[in-house]
């Protein structure tokens, strides 16, 4: 982008894998739009080169070494707890579990933000989900109730959107991969807009769903309206709905912005119908 | 706009009257910004023009003659039910009462769309709102049910969204008007995108509750993310979701698309301190 040229190195076999591979294609194919992308490939070593830095690359090609302005390393993150690990506090992974206000189980400490393991309301249970909203949310709790206030946090769904170039990703819930296979998943593509509206986009959209009609989460892909719309799916989530219930809401309709039948309830009908695999 | 210069008559005192007027004073600003508005004024005659034609105005100033090249009249819609309503079919004010299978009552006739008043999931009765989903919806239901097959409408909260100009209008449930004067109302402006990210622009979020936390509606405005934020809301109020539960709902947080608290989120926050007026 900009007139620069850049190298992505993933260490893993696809990019963006908080999605299911449907919707990680897709980002990889907008990846490889604006980069050269390079998968199962590793930064060996970073050494002086003739202007800037010599980076070796190791991938399954082998070796290879480029001359590069800068390196942007995105390396993953970690919960940093070992103060209170070694305290006592209880823990999973290295990921604090705490109660729904804040306390650690230590006296008098209260724990707060991406080192703590938030409870998921999809999966009842705690889950390390180390993103902003909850971050400030549980800040605010533990606060309070250090100071005396009465609060709770009421969990995490699981959201997060990201903008991949010009493609948005958001998921909620849980992925296939995460559901695990008793789980049903329903994709469909549909307009972001009215068929003759201009400017309309492809949208991407997939539902996993218990055969019974449980809502467990949701993807979204598209060039426009993905960030909030999966706030719908969220929201639905936190409501418990299932797909039947999804597929009745009446969401806005307006040619700039969805067609009447939106994405979503496009996809909640065909969820209503998507058996198990024979 | 695109250097057509228009002369917007609007015989009411305020434009687009679907919402309270702190969001239909933004709409009217925006129209006024594009076009001349002339509020409290209807056309009275066309006639025949030097070149095109001669449209008579009356408004609070009385009398105005404008030449113009075309008229387009947006003067509302009514069901057209009287077949059905000769035929003794119940209806309130035209729009045709049916049961949640589309039936009227009348042997073998069903009725859907815009003709009929469809169950207001937030009213807990019927309304008449006349768009295109739920006409949609209908349709298929009726349709299902006069073939001998299983299905029902679930009903509506009263979602609809305009783009006027650059500027998008949404809402949900009920307004302040039609919820009453025991209704509460929260109104906040917030940012659409994180602070320091280019290209943001302010939103206005109004939610109408009751004393006790209860949603009934929410209304937004703004120049992006208007369309399916609002549809937030209208999932909130399918789940019949208190302003409680609607400030800890997991949405979506990445700076081009909300700040870390997203406005709706603001907005209930605010609105679980929002008093009666005393």
């Amino acid at each position: 982008g900009a007139g620069v040229q850049v190298t992505v190195a993933e260490a893993l076999d696809r990019v963006l894998t908080t999605v299911d591979p449907p919707l990680s294609d897709l980002v990889e194919a907008e990846v490889r739009r604006h980069t050269e992308l390079l998968l199962r490939s590793t930064v060996v070593a970073l050494e002086p080169g003739a202007e800037g830095l010599t980076c070796v690359l190791r991938g399954p090609d082998g070796e290879r070494r480029i001359e590069v302005d800068a390196v942007v390393l995105a390396v993953g993150v970690r919960p940093d707890s070992t103060l209170l690990v070694q305290a006592g506090a209880r823990h999973q992974k290295g990921a604090l579990l705490v109660e729904d206000t804040m306390r650690t189980g230590l006296p008098d400490v209260w724990a707060a933000g991406d080192c703590v393991a938030h409870h998921h309301l999809v999966l009842d249970g705690p889950a390390w989900v180390p993103l902003g909203p909850a971050a400030n949310k549980t800040g605010r709790v533990a606060g309070t109730v250090a100071a005396g206030g009465r609060a709770r946090f009421a969990g995490i769904v699981g959201t997060a959107v990201v903008k991949v170039f010009d493609l948005d990703v958001a998921r909620t819930g849980l992925t296939q991969a995460e559901a695990g296979p008793e789980a049903l998943v329903t994709d469909v593509v549909h307009r972001s807009r009215a068929k003759y509206y201009p400017g309309g986009h492809p949208m991407t959209v997939r539902l996993v769903h218990e055969p019974g009609g449980r809502l467990l989460g949701g993807q979204l892909a598209g060039r426009e309206g993905v960030a909030k719309r999966i706030d719908v799916l969220a929201t639905a989530l936190h409501a418990r709905l299932g797909v039947g219930e999804l597929a009745e809401l009446d969401l806005s309709y307006a040619p700039p912005f969805a067609p009447v039948y939106d994405p979503i309830l496009i996809a909640a009908q065909r969820a209503l119908r998507t058996r198990a695999p024979a």
